[in-house]
């Protein structure tokens, strides 16, 4: 396959893509990601509306594009609605992105996960250690909500998870990567100095909801979200004094890619197919 | 009517005076917004407090200097609140100021916001979509929270909703209309980069609380507030590398503006009385 | 005593610790804090986790190194969660950091903080009317969550909450007060233009769990604490242009400090036993 030899080509182009459709992006996201995910969204050039209600949360689905659900701080009532919106987002056939924070912390946690995952959520998003837990392969040793473990060894773990769901599951960390149980992409694009920013991988779940809002080809929208991002958060990085003005440069960077810095920037990696 | 005339120097001496009395303005808003409604409030010199809780809602109204209302992130528990900080200062007649964001959206949105309607806010600030939704002369087109329609197209709107209300309608835009009614003003300040960062009409909601708690005017605190925080946010805009770098640059521009920026930099025309 | 000749040297010490043990800090915040909060505790190096719900709060704290409970937006179910966290917290030894945000306002926070002090908090954290209404020795005079009082105001309430308690207390304003009943510092570091910053206070209370779980004296703890956090804030002003921008040389200057900076800026003060 030579899906990655267009890959740097395809971010961008799904990059305009987002800019001129800008897509109506839902989010059921944490109350630390909220700020930094819809100033994300809006960076990419999309529209973000934070919709939580069960009274209102089926019916804002309806118009919008794409739905996130971000389940990093819980609540009973909130749960709820993560089901209502999920299930109504499956039904519709619109895309939607799961991000388990912190899955392998609490019981409450993988109940919720699990019952997430029942509803087959296009794309999973995580660190090595949530999707590790989420993929129940390995007794999660997740002990807040920041990975201790490596992309590499969350690589079975991911495939098994997309290859049950039939959907899309990204590994954030160093390196990440990108795989639908069949095709596998690594990103090596992004810096150290994004683990000292909260709530940016939150960010990056939501703006995946932008680019799966664009492209119906999950593993493609969620390869181009994650490098261009990850290419933000390092072109940001460089001129960064840092993780206070990192954050603001991510956002000015997302805003203002160009197809120059994305073409010679996004660096991809397609594996052959491993069955 | 010379009213225009004086506008810029009125902003001037409002915001002095908002920076002098320093007034307590309560805040219950959308949890994107938080962060930056408090930090614009504490910008411009007045004290932010965001209390929501239905058991102390009430008492801490009869404190504040003014209260807004912002329909952002809705649940029920939120809006019996609304309702009772509403009704507590409309009995105390301090001023208050509502933000019906997304208001044409979802059922639960045009409910709530017909019934703090009732409750006669000082001051409405919507988008134009969110104005003409709430005016109810149109089939709402909104989609999600941003709007999809211009100032022009809303004045009509505005206009018989201040009428309606006995209040002050702001709509903002690229050129922003406030009016009572009667008396109409436009304001051309601001910078199209403002829409890429998330919650800055909800900042302006709360900022608006601080000049409505120093000025028994609402028309002229509303439109002090809406061209002070447009100034600034152009005047920020000027150096900004985009987004990220704005939002940092807002909150230092209204900390600093001085009398000869704000009596330069305010662009206001009032019309004549419409009927 | 010579507490104060080794304070800058213990305060850089601790900070060393928490960059090396990266303690997993869990915080029951305010919505306005989130961002702020998390932002410092990855800043000194430390992992932060939001995590509030009652079904895994308790499970949470057994896997945390220290929690932090901030009054700030409260809502009934949410004191209860910070009841059974606070509880867990005290019986498996782990150290717990009050903040009792707004507590002269209402007597909804009178009564939670009331309760929370039941369940003896390690470190108390506040502004002079906080701490003021909270020991009880004088009628609260606070109108907002802004403190109206001095630190000096404060001390003796400070001694007495320190003592009732068997805990330590910081009194944080123009000068910071860090007493256990027996043993004060005084610290001189910080900015007045912090306060024109939302959520630094609070985000001092999360930074203070960070270093209360890497050292078991509270005392020397919350004084690193609070002289590293006000030694990164003054440095990052002389370069501010104003709040926003503070803010995130803030994060920056916390981040990148050195042993050199540290020893040379922080300015600390100890006062004999009173008794």
């Amino acid at each position: 396959m030579n899906l990655a030899d267009n890959l740097a080509e395809e971010s961008w182009e799904l990059l305009q893509r987002v800019r001129e459709r800008a897509p109506l992006v839902q989010n059921i996201t944490n109350f630390v990601a909220m700020d930094a995910a819809a100033n994300a969204v809006l960076a990419v050039g999309a529209s973000p509306a934070m919709v939580h209600a069960v009274e209102e949360v089926a019916e804002f689905v309806t118009v919008a594009d794409a739905l996130t659900i971000n389940i990093g701080t819980l609540s009973s009532a909130w749960v709820e609605s993560m089901r209502v919106a999920a299930r109504t987002a499956a039904r519709l056939g619109k895309p939607w992105v799961l991000d388990p924070v912190g899955v392998g912390a609490t019981a409450f946690r993988r109940k919720t996960a699990t019952e997430l995952l029942d509803l087959r959520p296009t794309i999973v998003r995580g660190n090595a250690s949530e999707i590790i837990a989420l993929a129940g392969l390995a007794q999660a040793r997740q002990k807040g909500v920041d990975s201790t473990q490596t992309t590499a060894e969350a690589e079975a773990s991911a495939m098994l998870l997309a290859r049950t769901l039939g959907g899309t599951v990204v590994v954030t960390g160093a390196v990440d990567l990108v795989t639908d149980g069949t095709r596998t992409v690594r990103i090596a694009n992004g810096d150290p100095l994004m683990t000292r920013v909260t709530a940016l991988g939150c960010a990056l779940t939501a703006v995946t909801g932008a680019f799966a809002a664009v492209e119906k080809d999950a593993l493609l929208a969620a390869t181009a979200a994650t490098a261009v991002f990850g290419l933000a958060g390092e072109t940001a990085a460089k001129a960064a004094r840092g993780p206070g003005s990192l954050r603001a440069a991510l956002m000015d960077t997302l805003h203002g890619l160009d197809a120059a810095v994305v073409r010679a920037g996004v660096r991809v990696e397609a594996s052959s197919p491993s069955t």
